[in-house]
């Protein structure tokens, strides 16, 4: 009944792990557009590019040679964004002008060899190895920094500036932004209610049924009540995993079945290589109390197209001066992600 | 010095406004690009075009037909986000599900009669008849609305839907989330230093003379210390401003000139109909204690071009799931635009 009211007419829904709040206008997808239609995403259909600086043999921008791999392949990024070697230094005096350099490292994941196959597209072994990969470098890295965050841009529309299908692995000495804010707000749920946020949701949206998209054993795919991208969603653990390291074997294979279901639908959606933002949060690896205990793992979708392949989503003017925008509603757009095809459209052909 | 050290390192500056971090990585630009290069913007230009919905004379989707203005134009939305006859409802039993429906209204601005003048192309007088609508349309709205958004979204790659220069504006009963967020750190600023935030800041960057753009009598154009976007620029006002209906007839006829400035600079750095993001925010209507003596009136810019008029900056990935980030730094970025010509790249030819 408060979503039959909601869908009615415009209004504001709060984020509650951001303290912010998001814009929802139901009737807005029919105005008429006489501005940008992005061309259509290239398929890339060949297994191996030789002027391509990811794919097995290859010699990168670094002049490195690529080794023959045959399954994940992680390297350090040949211009990350963050460096080991930076002196450190911290301005503080002036409130207005406050700065600190910064330490960090950056490194890419190649999926696999081929130089097509995406996510949805890859076997499931092959996103198991992913998952494994990414559990393998928090491992690592978590010895030595206090963030790393695990990303892909998928497509041009997203900046992905390498077509082999691959993500990235930043990571820092500080928390950045909004973990620090993701940080809070569970720490403040938990002391408050006694209850993991994330968990606690995930167990409502369970009973409610209206935003759930995919769900299995131990996982479950949703669009967040506050969603701000079209098609954005989250993919949440039925349990409490609090980093990557806590998932048991039997979860970690029900997230690779889950995350081909989802990244199948999205590409199923609008038939096309689905475009989008996509990264894990979990807890930072810090020592502060009880953090394990209020803090979930979960992945983020953001994927920009709203009505077709060529019609996307800005977030432009509004969304960047006042707040966060949307369309379509949460509920609306779950019910398309559910309703595609478990099959994907390239194979259907 | 400061600067001297922050040039040589990744590093994060904080942005006051927002509470939020930046990161800067100098370096960044030099990395392959085998990504997406936009088209490069169509250039619009005729004068007239019976196609548009802007024209003069020309009928609107709603089916009005537009009068044959000679400056600016001003009329409702046809298809706004904020509508004035909603219901209000609030939903907040559950912290997880907090939702209210929004009463609100939108309304085009035409720039001028001309399917083709940009904002840097029109003359003096029509920018200053261009801020007397604003001021205007402002009184009229504040008197039923908390706060009302002046923005403007150009170009294509900003999601501008219709090529007919125009601005927009949305106001509404509710105080969006940035406004929130600057109307706290401009209170707080205040409270602890008995001094108006960005009136302190402009101060200094006027000694400074690191991020200065453009400067005349009463306005200043600066790259902020924290700005996000290559670009990004914030005009401000030398003296106190709280609300635009605050400028004399003085410091509206300098805006004029030094909004034309600003934008012949973005236009002349690549050449290109430069697309950018820009919105007014100033005081809202509202009682509280102080608020007009914190607040100070200031635009702010965003646009995504980075290294020439096909290569912009993707706000992706870590930009949106941890910080926002910059490659290049804004006294780099405020010396390119100082140094561009002062004729519009157009007339030169
Ligand atoms: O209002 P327009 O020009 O149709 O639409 C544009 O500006 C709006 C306000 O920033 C955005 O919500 C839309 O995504 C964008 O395409
Ligand atoms: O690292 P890449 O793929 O070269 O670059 C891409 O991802 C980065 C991290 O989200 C962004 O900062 C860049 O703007 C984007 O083009």
């Amino acid at each position: 009944e408060q979503i039959e009211i909601l869908n009615q007419y415009s209004h504001r829904r709060y984020n509650p792990l951001l303290d912010e709040w998001v814009l929802v206008a139901p009737h807005r997808t029919k105005r008429p557009w006489q501005g940008s239609q992005d061309d259509e995403e290239e398929e890339i259909g060949v297994d191996y590019d030789e002027s391509c600086f990811l794919c097995p043999g290859n010699s990168r921008s670094s002049k490195e040679i690529n080794p023959n791999y045959e399954d994940t392949f992680v390297f350090y990024n040949d211009f990350p964004a963050l460096m080991e070697n930076a002196e450190i230094h911290s301005f503080r005096e002036d409130p207005l002008f406050q700065g600190e350099t910064v330490r960090g490292t950056g490194k890419v994941i190649c999926y696999s060899p081929s130089h097509s196959l995406t996510l949805p597209e890859l076997p499931i072994e092959s996103i198991e190895k992913l998952i494994n990969s990414w559990v393998n470098e928090l491992d690592e890295l978590s010895k030595s920094y206090k963030w790393v965050q695990v990303f892909e841009n998928k497509g041009q529309m997203m900046g992905c500036s390498q077509p082999h299908p691959h993500g990235q692995i930043w990571a820092s000495e500080f928390i950045p932004t909004q973990i620090n804010k993701k940080d809070r707000s569970q720490r403040e749920f938990f002391n408050k209610y006694k209850k993991n946020l994330l968990l606690d949701y995930v167990t409502k949206e369970l009973e409610l049924k209206e935003r759930i998209v995919h769900e299995n054993e131990h996982w479950v795919v949703l669009i967040p009540y506050w969603a701000a991208w079209p098609f954005e969603t989250m993919v949440l653990p039925k349990s409490h995993i609090p980093q990557m390291s806590y998932m048991n074997l039997e979860q970690r294979k029900c997230l690779a079945s889950i995350l081909k279901k989802l990244t199948v639908s999205y590409d199923n959606l609008f038939n096309c290589s689905f475009p989008y933002s996509m990264g894990w949060h979990f807890a930072p690896f810090v020592d502060t109390i009880n953090h394990l205990e209020y803090w979930q793992l979960h992945a983020t979708f953001l994927p920009p197209l709203l009505r077709s392949k060529s019609i996307r989503k800005f977030m432009v003017g509004y969304e960047l001066l006042c707040e966060q925008g949307r369309d379509i509603t949460p509920e609306v757009a779950a019910e398309y992600l559910r309703n595609t095809s478990v099959n994907h459209y390239k194979a259907r052909k």
